[in-house]
């Protein structure tokens, strides 16, 4: 087994940072060690068959991202990474790890569903990957299977209170399945937007021919985010679930977890990259069909009425405790462009994978957050909520050796490769799109190498790994709870 | 230098646990290692001059207790426990480092108190120890002293909204104080209860003839902690100000500081043992003059009314920050019993330097927090709020070799050795005072081994350390803010 | 046409008291004197038909009990009290118009409801009328009717989020019809329970053999009312309709509706006398089957959680409006008992219509609300809401006169004429009900006169009226909004 | 004595409009009839001394405006309108009767304050007065004295947290007055701004030179307001005193009055026009010193941070009860311009005794509020707040014949006779002012006549008023407690 030893960085975890070197032994954290690397006289770095040369930058551990959606089918089409693809642009941008959403289907069974993502994942992923389990036809087979889901490694599910018809539950099936994550102790994540209602304005702004990626903001009103967050925790008040809100972008929503938590339930939020620094006027208002890149679910929300201002504020205060990318790309070309003419039939979703780590390090460059709470939500935190904490979102003795040299003197400009003339942009991304939601985005900062259970995977602006790289990882429960 | 190894125990850290080994070098930690040891094939144990077996043991940063009064003088007399006595106390219950506070008197200059407080404690203490600045007498020249408090290592100061005509500050004297706070970084540290309107019922319940410690509780009502926490919380939104709000012991106070976190104030709060487990009825309404065991301000809170429930809650979603003792010591002899016939009379303190640890580690057991909540409400987060984070409050090569070895299999018994009629009750402790406010607390866990820096100051139930191991630990601002 | 006086009494309205004369001239109020009767010199008491004397007593406007279900069919029976025998009950009781739920019946037409509605009341009742349509089939043919509903003097229309597949809206309903209410003005009121999960609970607690009645009330959780009020108030927020939540039982609901008021919303609520007085543990926990007395939804609330003085003090804050009786009487023989071994059978309802101003008025009594918030909330405040006021619910020129003269030092007995093993209890009612919900409460004061329209109803303990006294009243828009 | 009969109106009360004649016999109501005013066949016109004809007019209770300054010594100078001409300017703008606050100076004793408060208003004044009592010095013997103050027809006392020196009284001084308050039931009105911390920051802002009227409003920030107003609600909660929050101007000080009556507390709020209408911005921070006028305490606050809305909104759903004027005038010339320079020493104060009812008026035109909480804030509530409804604030048989006639096609144009060169404006009001702070507001409805006891002082626009008309009026406790 190859022995590594990264020497002269800052070791920055979820409570500070310290100068110290990381000794790998094959795909294992074997120590953590004051700066020098001399240990009882020896010095190791003479002893490893690996030197990587931090100076000068930060050592953390590799981001998890808690919610994508590699190849996952929607609206007549399907989202265009797949997980070869997506997890190899994640690797680029910093996350060893995702927790992608294995799908139950209408009529079909969890386990069914379960395998078929097993499926699509084996022997193609860059990084480590894991799933939680979307149960898409909550019934009584369903609830039964959910007890046999945690030795599987999957030790959360997600409902939707949205796409009535599609993955919707309603509320007498909510409380069944919260019922269960409270006995079973499974988390239950919620996707929080009134669907029934929705549909009725969506149907209404389509009949008064408002049909431009604009209105898809306004059918998703801030106040039918709120109401079905408040929905979803009530619920869990009853039941005792332990709840987890996905994609919040509503700062009314926010405050609703937020009491919730001051009341001591086990509520808790992410938000997503979108939701902190794009908008509703200024993205999904774009001109003509272009807002479509921005149609994702919750909506973007309007920057007038401070929702961005509220959501990096919430991080910092741990009102919302993480933050993920809920990847799910579409191109435009083909995809969203089925939506010309019809709001409601662009493939939600915005693909984000690989920059989430960036995006996050500017926030910490403009002072929004500090460099411990970056690590904090962006590895740490999914990595306790979800399972993983020990072999992942840490960097300690025994955990796996996912590892990223992060440089803040480096530079990253984020876009797509050619602009809408065809014209090239030099700049690039890695995520299989023929646009960036991100394009022009400039981030001081740059993930200079990442280490992938002990193995490089970037470095020198090279992808080094290869199809297959990554394993499926079990997780157990919340750690995040008491 | 002494070379040390702890191995086969579980270090716990604020965000999770794993089983490591920790390789201590002189005073400081040099490695956190794999257990077994083995790096690169060398086997360090049979490399380091001394091994602790931790097998089946927390290994844990050292407690940091951040609010204790060494020696104060209070009321005609002065607190019990000297430098000495209390910091040895505070070993033998996993302390490692206390934070007390300096007096600037009235009529006082900042730095002479300062002065006389380092005269106090240097060469007399058992572990580290580090000093807030008390400003007692907010003038222009204590302004200007402010702005080197930092220089000297003190990086906070308290005001006291109490006790008039003592340590006193009126709202103007706050909203300067805070105005420096805002400049220069310095955490304003408040005793926030409405002391003025405290007096009137002091005299009042006086005059009427209710002169048992019982009306210490009544006089100092709920009201008037709730108050001034509003008040210094909205001093401190004017003037930028980041606060921490003292022995919260209401939980009206909580949700005004919970409510100030949620609106993104850098508003903190820490409570005490006494508030979690002690109460207006069973303790300050004890039988006779006993209940003055328990006099302390703020004050024990009414068990009906739900406090103590509320306070855990907080400690568990972070409502509150941390857990300090206000160690503040008196003898019922010859001490408490000044305020015999007259409550305004008895010195305001309780003894709790020694239990911190094992108190709270009983709410482990209990179920109330996680056993990682434990160490960061009782090392991480002190060490992070008040600038000793990187040196204490965190297991990591580069820390100081601080650290404690708990064993959850052990037993500690809290008591007194005699018994009201001078009968042994074959319970102990090492504080300087004649009775114990938790005798009878019966903790299902141990402190078997404490390292100060490096050296094994308690193992075997024996005080191996020697007056003067502590030194002054100079501190940096907190670390708690963005 | 009939001329009287009404001396000597103390009129009060919900502002405050008076001593004055009244003069009514046929149907209406002709004018409000200064006591003495002598205007201009002319001594009017010579020149009326009739003259009343109250002295000592005082002078109101008679009830106006908005929230009734007579001959209301539910759960295989229909409400016991006829509209004859209801509205005697009422007069009995110093309640001097009723506001009745017209039924839309699932897959019936709105105005068919509406008409089979009048045809049960016309020609029946003892005092006026009106009706509130409930709308049990939203549809797009419901939702034109409503269009035509204020032209048939109904000006408020009633949704349930409880009862899956009898009254059940969906929120894609609810959307549509608050929409339409913020079109037409039309008040929305709401049953605020969420019906879906109630029924979950319920066949969960049948299914473990909880079949008492008490079990009624744990599956009707105050969560599950809480969910429902605060999903009914964002739903009107985003829409602009005026929302009246019916039967507020639980404090939370109260809360979430005190809090749109504060932000500007127009939601308003009422509560039950039952749920003011009566308890989860003490009425629907009562041995054996007796607790279906007492089965309602909402239903009686724990008072160990305090709901019931929660209610009080809001009445008094004005965070609840009103107060109305939710009448809906069922016979224990032959109705009730369709629920032995089956709570969810016992059809739900209670009878209060001949209590309400009695039992409020205790509340006079023992300091919960004054006089004048009494008559504001039994009368003035139900005119407004509904739009009747000037006609009814106030003492002034031109109204009609639906006066009651209430002795305060008068006393009533409330009961059923026999007890449990058919001995007479010396107590009576009126209502069609074979037991009393009210069995034993005191009383201390009495409904001495009532007028209906100018005619004397009920005096000297005998009802003077007839069958068809009582009109049907058309209703403008809710007079309580801007 | 004069009988006059007001015909074919539409009497406006706080809870609705109805066509009806009014009869006033002498001073006093005799009776409110229906329109025609043919009573048992009577013409009652022909009987009549005068008739009134308000056809298409309302007829609404006469103005009570229950905070004045007539008079008062500020700042080295005194309010200019003295109570002859401040009553006169009133009765112009519709208001029958003024509570002014009666001075007890810092070293006086409270009735040698109250009796030269008699004596600078008897025999002055146009329209009835009470007085509050100002108590500056609360000492043992205005404790003692307080105990007299309802004999004297004073009902309410007034604290000042503002103006240390002056007025100021410290939360020892208030606990004790509250605690006499909540004993004898006479309200405790407050002026909630945190004094001693605006003193600071009025003095770092005039040392950093900031000497315009706009730094009147920096200095006395909204969070000073807000602080000042939890703390009176907090002592009142400790006390159980009743408690009435004067001249409210910062929306978060209203939330924390809803936010006490939510809770039960008998708290109370007023705002004044000024709040409503004027700003921080475009009045204070007006060009040069013309700011000047609007330098009143509380300060406007800024229409940027949205409290003008919030208070009409407040009004609206009654979390503030009434509106007041808080009349105060100063000339420009000769009063105002000492704080030239500093603006600390502008006189605190503005002059709107005569436009309130008429401000108000507007809000009921752009839909603000309703026609009844028209008169509901401007007359019942404050009558029935301070003692005085029965006899004012009502149209009823036995109340005072307080009547004024508004025309809702009548115009009145606010503003002072010249302009800033002197043209003439062909505006004008009666105070005795050198400007209006009101300059150039359109008011869509007038005051066509006012009677005070039966006497017409008002009318086809002329004061045929005299001095001393007005009589000084004895208020009972509060009716708009329990």
């Amino acid at each position: 087994m190859t022995t590594t030893l990264i020497t002269g960085g800052t070791v920055v975890t979820a409570t500070g940072r310290s100068r110290a070197d990381v000794l790998i032994d094959g795909e294992t954290i074997a120590a953590v060690l004051a700066p020098g690397s001399l240990l009882l006289g020896a010095d190791l770095a003479s002893g490893v068959d690996r030197v990587i040369d931090a100076t000068g930058k930060y050592v953390i551990p590799g981001g998890i991202d808690a919610h994508t959606h590699m190849q996952l089918p929607f609206g007549g089409t399907a989202a265009s990474d797949t997980f070869e693809t997506g997890t190899r642009a994640a690797a680029w941008g910093g996350t060893t790890t995702i927790i992608d959403f294995a799908v139950q289907s209408y009529g079909q069974r969890v386990f069914d569903g379960l395998a078929a993502w097993h499926e699509k994942a084996a022997g193609n992923c860059a990084i480590d990957y894991a799933f939680h389990q979307i149960i898409g036809d909550l019934n009584a087979d369903s609830l039964q299977a959910m007890d046999g889901l945690l030795a599987e490694g999957v030790s959360s599910f997600k409902l939707f209170m949205a796409y009535p018809g599609v993955f919707y539950s309603d509320d007498a099936q909510i409380l069944k399945a919260m019922q269960k994550s409270a006995e079973t102790g499974l988390m239950t994540m919620m996707h929080a937007e009134n669907g029934p209602a929705i549909d009725v304005l969506v149907g209404q702004l389509l009949a008064e021919g408002k049909t431009d990626p604009y209105y898809h903001g306004v059918a998703r009103a801030w106040q039918l985010e709120e109401e079905a967050t408040h929905r979803a925790i009530m619920l869990a008040n009853l039941t005792g679930a332990p709840l987890y809100v996905v994609h919040v972008s509503a700062k009314q929503a926010v405050a609703q977890i937020a009491t919730a938590r001051d009341n001591g339930q086990n509520v808790f939020g992410e938000t997503c990259p979108q939701y902190l620094y794009l908008s509703l006027e200024e993205n999904l208002g774009a001109p003509g069909f272009e807002g479509a890149k921005w149609v994702c679910s919750t909506p973007l929300r309007s920057r007038a009425e401070g929702h961005q201002d509220h959501l990096w504020q919430s991080l910092r205060t741990n009102d919302l405790q993480l933050v993920s990318t809920d990847h799910c790309p579409f191109c435009m070309k083909g995809q969203k462009d089925l939506g010309l003419g019809d709001f409601s039939k662009i493939p939600n979703g915005i693909g984000s994978v690989e920059h989430r780590l960036d995006l996050l390090y500017q926030g910490v460059v403009t002072g929004r957050i500090s460099l411990e709470r970056w690590v904090e939500i962006t590895s740490t935190t999914p990595a306790r909520m979800f399972g993983l904490y020990g072999k992942k979102g840490v960097i300690q003795p025994g955990a796996d050796a996912d590892i990223v040299v992060y440089d803040p003197t480096g530079h990253t400009s984020i876009g797509y490769g050619t602009d809408e003339f065809g014209e090239p942009t030099g700049r690039s991304h890695h995520m299989n799109m023929d646009h960036s939601a991100w394009e022009g985005y400039e981030i001081d900062g740059h993930v200079d190498i990442l280490l992938s259970r002990g193995k490089v995977v970037i470095a020198e602006n090279s992808y080094l790994g290869a199809k297959g790289d990554g394993r499926f990882v079990k997780r157990s429960l919340s750690q995040y709870l008491i």
